[in-house]
């Protein structure tokens, strides 16, 4: 594997992409791919997919494609996803209950350990096995250096409160559902998800679609 | 306004981010912007930046920078945010309900006009002013032709099939949340959003931080 100061952001985006193929040619126990066929599911072209993989050393060999298992390993090893990492959901209204739920249901290697918001009648509950509690304890719990990242699902108002917190309490990486950039000024690596920038990106090629 | 046959799906990646940068810069009332303070705000560069808004006929001058609310009424007017268009969220989960207020809070041009599942307990709840329907009467709900989005919110197992119900009842394009990728084979642009990129992503990046 190349050292990462080489590989793109673009690169970075793309492997999961990679991963989630691989994953399901797998669990189909499909045992090698092209690059063309790798082409057809991702919607990326075979050549930019051999250079992306080329990047990691190049397992692809000519006229066979790559072995799935192998490559899969590889993607997961290069993303660091060979063991777990530990949530903290800041904010438990539907969105932070909903990705609770996602992470429970189709993502076990990313375990909550912890659920925090301010309203009385969310605390005490338990969500997938795990207790409600005041954000108040959120620093006390965040000493115990077991939580990895961080992720925000309050309000664009509360955000940038719960990140200093966060930020302070040392979590790895922090995952910002709130309508609020975090800027990576943090120190550590910040990754702000927008709904709704894909959802304006799908009204332009509805509008183009139809032209 | 160039013709989008030359505009890459990069540059509409970009457009919403740089709108939501321009709507906070209205908000706090600054009238111009330089490229060099967008570049700051987005963590582009000045000259990609630019480039991206030349697409579009190069409202900036020399000295003076974009003028604020042209540019973002000219962004809205390319990506087609001048009007609202309307969903049908299918799945009322938490993720579905997560999506119906965020939408309700924030996108307010994105109204909610109907919403779907299957699970006794749901049907019949009003969830931001919409009552919840069975699935079963979706077909029928979007033979009025007022829907303009339908967004997928089920599980994987179920996504396939709510999609061919949307598609079949002429939806414009699909918004899809359920961890399997829909194609564009549907003839209709599909937005896949797949959550759990982004943290491996974020997990890539947590663990070069820290080398």
């Amino acid at each position: 594997m190349k050292k990462n100061g080489k590989i793109s952001n673009a690169v970075i985006r793309r492997l999961p992409r990679y991963l989630r193929m691989l994953e399901e040619l797998s669990v189909n126990d499909v045992q090698r791919v092209s690059s063309k066929e790798l082409s057809e599911k991702t919607g990326y072209t075979a050549s930019q997919i051999r250079q992306d993989l080329n990047h990691f050393g190049g397992f692809g060999q000519q006229g066979y494609g790559y072995n799935v298992e192998d490559l899969r390993r590889e993607i997961e090893k290069i993303l660091g996803l060979t063991h777990e990492y530990r949530l903290v959901i800041v904010g438990c209204g539907r969105l932070g209950r909903a990705i609770a739920n996602f992470n429970y249901t189709y993502n076990r290697s990313f375990p909550v350990v912890g659920m925090f918001d301010v309203n009385p009648e969310l605390i005490g509950k338990t969500i997938n096995g795990v207790q409600v509690a005041h954000v108040d304890t959120l620093p006390g719990f965040l000493e115990s250096g077991e939580v990895d990242i961080g992720v925000i699902c309050v309000t664009k108002e509360a955000a940038e409160g719960v990140a200093d917190v966060l930020i302070r309490g040392k979590v790895r990486g922090i995952w910002n559902f709130a309508p609020w950039d975090l800027t990576e000024a943090a120190g550590i690596p910040v990754e702000n998800v927008h709904l709704s920038d894909g959802l304006q990106s799908l009204v332009f090629y509805i509008n183009h679609n139809e032209k």
